[in-house]
């Protein structure tokens, strides 16, 4: 069932850019570019953490976490600070406005997810959440055994 | 089950994410970046197609796909020609660089997919499979109610 695997990925990578085209345009009258609310999600979770840490984190390349961040500063959202410690490196905190916007992102994602849940029964999430969160450690696994 | 439900979108953009990660690290000595590879797979299908056509079926806005076709522009993997009916459109062609490096792009992904495919047993796979293409065709109904 190789070509049924193959087809797996596309799945996800269908699935992941159908959830960004909807939340995107949701967002877009705050200005919150395709992509850029992710940053937003991490930073919810960890405010003041490192830029290149946050790149990381995220699997984002630098070069793109760097252009998410610039505009999510100019349009008010996020402050960068040089790292007292390390001078060379950035810390990103969120502001005022950042607050002020995540009960819109966190209810425009529950609303996706919400349309794709209703087709599904108990027994499909179940095994589907088990399934993708074997997948997910799997990977782990391999991206750091091969890039630590 | 909701809560569950909520970590199934999350594994979704980790899972693509890492795939990203695998296979842009993979294409770099080829010059080809964060998420290119994706508008080549779409060119080895649709060879000539417009621009904003090829936006549309990926799902990815214009900005992010003009930048992206610009750079395999630049490395020489594309040809953007403008459109002899609609001069303000592009039609994009592949190159014979393009070609060349198909079967590695290829290779890669399908190298990417064993390493998860191998975490599955056969039944894992098909019932996988099957609730991901459900809920790719429910998504795109909606985006398409909702977005013509």
């Amino acid at each position: 069932m190789t070509s049924d695997f193959k087809s797996i990925g596309k799945y996800i990578s269908i699935l992941y850019r159908q959830a960004q085209s909807y939340i995107s345009h949701q967002l877009r009258p705050y200005n919150i570019g395709s992509g850029q609310y992710t940053f937003l999600l991490a930073l919810y979770r960890q405010d003041g953490i490192n830029q290149e840490e946050l790149s990381q984190e995220l699997l984002i390349d630098k070069a793109t976490t760097a252009r998410a961040l610039l505009k999510l500063e100019e349009e008010g959202y996020v402050k960068r600070e040089r790292d007292p410690v390390d001078k060379r490196a950035y810390r990103v905190f969120i502001t005022k406005k950042a607050g002020k916007v995540k009960p819109v992102i966190y209810q425009t994602i529950r609303t996706w997810s919400d349309l794709l849940e209703n087709e599904l029964n108990e027994e499909e999430k179940a095994v589907l959440g088990t399934i993708l969160e074997k997948m997910v450690n799997s990977a782990k696994l391999h991206l750091q055994k091969n890039w630590p």
